[in-house]
């Protein structure tokens, strides 16, 4: 039995995504941009996609963009609007515990003569709203928060967040990734003040390779790739017309029993964290409860390293992370983790499961057994 | 009978392709970061393709980088060498007749800083040595040549040129767009003074949404996209595991009989340029014979508009392109076609006609012969 418990990584894309996919590119494989039946008919599947990821935001579809994935999205939101409001100040916020792909376009900002400011969060890893009131000056022209943290779960203040933002200045441009939490939660970027939405398919069981960014029609942003003026000038490049209709159909079909689903990833989060509190010197991190997202279980365990028990759990055909998959090949130290304050022994002894629509309640006794097991005994090898 | 002649704006997917990326989406689907078997399943697949591309190329897989297509990778290569070298100089070389992925980000770039020279064509739509031997100066750092012109077919002397610009000065840098030429011709950067090469994966039957550029390993350039450090930090984001594939089995099938397929796309070409220009008033641009490409052939057709006979075509099933599909939806004059002096009147007047391996003789005859029929007819409606 194979348990797949990195779905924060990335998951098993649905049969009938993959399946809309060949018959788009072995039948209506046309060039979006051709005038002819064929490029018309492309096009017809760009704008359904479109129009299915619109009215999930409840947005227009004018206001969304295809990109590569989620860390162009984030690319092209964060460089976007500092490119294009760059007159109107030089000043960034964000959020000590973001995704590389929000920290490290930051960096580059900042060698571009940008200022940034990280605003840490609390133990549970959720920023105060007070700091990031204090953080705002009227350099400020972007804020960027992330909704759900892709290695602990943490969920962020997103609405009281824009809320606030556009109450000290509703020129403040307010971009929120949405990578781990879109496909859990119902995300409506109007009413939280939401001016850019980052998000990636693959986290939903769409295909690799394909996201969107929203953009508000307000909000005027740079393009990051130039070419043939597809996408009216945002995105050049060919769209991915296949991928493009993947990810519709895997975002109708996530969302088409969305509270149902979401019940039964808290039922297996909350037997998964009760039975880990059982074993001796093991802790789970992030917000408790149904303060946090659904599907993502951090846990720390005193006394063996992370690759040791990600390794143990592979041996028995259970797949998890240490950290999150984005950074594993580099062994460092987790920002995330810092940032929560962790002492410093559980930082490389931490891993994180993370559950999907397919895990079952089965995979997790399992694995909660498998865990009760080799804990102890990795502890002792390690020790000696 | 659907005739599909426009495999320059795009392709068809090879079945083998759309099969193989349906069982790595369904099964092999982990994410290559992860450090778990099924992370290792994927880096798998990944080092796979690349060794696949390297071995075509005849260069190492370590100078292989996956980007999400042709505007990408020519993005990539062009900002990412000038960026890299600006300090050596700001002065680059490129033609007049490149695709707009170049141009525009040729222009971006003169928006920064750079200064860029555009070499004229001839009438065939060849750069002269010449004229690029005239354009180096101690500035320049960085020559952009596409290998195959993707509206008229013309073949630049990209050997030649290569071996020119290192024997002025060894530090030029060298790139070739060959998202045309790739598949038809085989093309060996090392032999060819080539540093970096873009290639999509849709113009040889492969998906759309995946590309790769090469880059010479003693090349530094920097990068585009900034996150979680995937690629050696050279483009982050989730490698597009299925897509790479993809190309790669792609690739191994059009290269598996690359001359028999030539010759027979030559003999296509050669056939159905004899019989357009029995058609009074119709003419035929780029390089003659097999001194252009072997799949594109560009038709000026005296005093009827592009998009009259497009249609017209359309009404008959036969799909072709008004200049290229990249620009079609911008009713502008082609560059390359004014580049090589095509006289006004002809410059609205201009199809492209775009075979594949899948275009047969009976097409080609059907084309002809529904060319023969409607010109006169659409002449006399316009002329009235």
């Amino acid at each position: 039995m194979e348990i797949y418990l990195d779905n924060s990584a990335t998951t098993r894309c649905f049969d009938e995504v993959a399946a809309l996919m060949t018959d788009i590119m072995c039948g209506d494989y046309g060039n979006p941009s051709s005038l002819h039946r064929k490029g018309v008919q492309a096009e017809n599947h760009i704008r359904h996609a479109k129009e299915v990821i619109a009215k999930n935001l409840k947005v227009s579809d004018k206001e969304i963009l295809f990109t590569s994935g989620g860390t162009e999205s984030d690319n092209l939101a964060i460089r976007g609007c500092a490119y294009a409001n760059c007159r109107a100040g030089r000043h960034l916020i964000t959020t000590q515990i973001e995704h590389p792909a929000i920290l490290q376009t930051m960096k580059h900002l900042e060698e571009d003569g940008f200022r940034v400011t990280y605003l840490p969060v609390d133990e549970r890893g959720c920023i105060r709203l007070e700091d990031l009131q204090r953080a705002i000056t009227g350099e400020t022209i972007l804020v960027s928060v992330m909704h759900t943290n892709n290695e602990i779960g943490s969920l962020q203040p997103i609405a009281e967040a824009g809320a606030l933002i556009k109450k000290i200045n509703p020129r403040i441009l307010f971009h929120v990734d949405a990578v781990q939490g879109y496909g859990k939660f119902r995300i409506h970027p109007k009413r939280m003040n939401i001016d850019l939405l980052s998000v990636s398919a693959h986290k939903i069981h769409g295909p690799k390779g394909i996201g969107f960014l929203y953009v508000d029609d307000k909000v005027k942003i740079k393009p990051i790739l130039f070419g043939g003026g597809q996408q009216n000038g945002m995105r050049s490049g060919t769209e991915n017309v296949a991928a493009c209709m993947g990810m519709a159909k895997a975002i109708e079909k996530i969302y088409a029993n969305l509270d149902e689903d979401v019940e039964k990833l808290y039922q297996l989060r909350e037997a998964f964290v009760k039975g880990l509190e059982k074993i001796e010197g093991v802790s789970v991190n992030g917000c408790p409860g149904r303060a946090g997202a659904p599907h993502v279980v951090s846990v720390s365990i005193q006394g063996v390293r992370s690759e040791v028990i990600l390794h143990a759990l592979e041996d028995k055909e259970i797949y998890v992370s240490a950290g999150s998959a984005c950074s594993a090949h580099k062994p460092q130290p987790s920002a995330t983790l810092k940032a929560i304050g962790l002492s410093k022994d559980l930082l490389s002894s931490t891993i994180r499961f993370s559950f999907s629509i397919f895990t079952t309640m089965e995979e997790i006794d399992y694995t909660l057994q498998t865990m009760c097991d080799i804990i102890p005994m990795l502890r002792r090898y390690t020790r000696k």
